[in-house]
């Protein structure tokens, strides 16, 4: 479980408006059969599509986002990283976890929420815009229909099987089609909008 | 096995210059998560997007085909339609079939060659353009390196479970990006074709 200060902490310098709306993003790479890495984690094939412009995109996308959530097998992959690779506070949802490594407890927190009960707890906090990342938390916020944006790279090449983006859900999920863009290496990223009957 | 006499029939009319030059096409729609159609074969959340634009970019593809290929299971659920769809000599891939209805043998063959060799022979038939279509075949044609033109449309939803465009692979398969086009529908619709290093 977060603990209350801690998040609090992390939300700092946020505005604190009466209201609280916290907007959920996705924002990934797949293979054009809709894998985010191998069955083994690697993704040097994707990897090789991460250009200047792919870069530029990314810090575009981010400038909008106040925290991260991540799951434990994302963030046991970021941590073979050399560095770490967030520049938001992170929140890995995790019932297996104890803690989270000493050098990184000013950078991200644990908690064992649902993924409704994280984003009250992080809207209640002051975040705004949440980055949805790694595979099993996205496709469990999908399932939950707790993604409001999602923005999709698609790179020209089949690796025939892995870790997929998309799982199982309890019914369609219908979403409006933002904008397309193509780059010259053949990446296609295109930005989508869940459309929710209210 | 396919009557050389049937395809001969079939190819009436085409150029037969002396090189035997045939290229594959795929041209298909997917749900956002890659699904051509539900568990239970069913589409219509992907014909809700079959507008005049969609028709007549299908139309504009046709016109550069001279055969189709197919499988038992499209076969089998194409003669559920009102009419038969296809308006090219059609081969039907399949070792269980035993024949072609009596009021389709005109328009459709039966073969039991594997992809490869059926290629041959189409090309040595004087046919120059395959469509290939429905998933199972395009499973076999790409797993065996036989699809030379991908064109995918995209459907901004997500249906959670159902038959997959892709599957399996042996190695990975690169494409180069050639073009994507948007829809105000929401359908984006890229063309693709087959990196081969020769």
């Amino acid at each position: 479980m977060v603990a209350k200060n801690a998040l609090q902490r992390l939300a700092e310098g946020l505005s604190q408006s009466g209201r609280h709306m916290l907007t959920t993003h996705v924002y990934i790479g797949t293979s054009l059969d809709g894998y985010i890495a191998r069955k083994d984690g690697s993704f040097e094939w994707l990897l090789k599509f991460a250009d200047q412009a792919a870069v530029d995109s990314y810090a575009e996308f981010m400038a909008g986002i106040d925290v991260i959530v991540i799951g434990r097998g994302t963030f046991e992959t970021v941590l073979g990283f050399p560095e770490w690779p967030y520049d938001r506070p992170t929140v890995v949802l995790s019932r297996s976890l104890k803690e989270i490594p000493p050098e990184l407890k000013e950078r991200a927190t644990l908690s064992e929420r649902d993924p409704k009960d994280l984003l009250n707890e992080l809207a209640e906090s002051g975040f705004r815009s949440a980055y949805v990342d790694g595979g099993k938390v996205i496709q469990s916020f999908l399932a939950a229909d707790l993604i409001d944006e999602l923005t999709v790279a698609r790179v020209p090449i089949l690796i025939g099987d892995g870790i997929p983006l998309f799982g199982k859900l309890d019914s369609d999920l219908e979403f409006e089609h933002e904008r397309t863009a193509s780059y010259p290496n053949g990446l296609i990223r295109s930005y989508y909008r869940r459309i929710r009957q209210n």
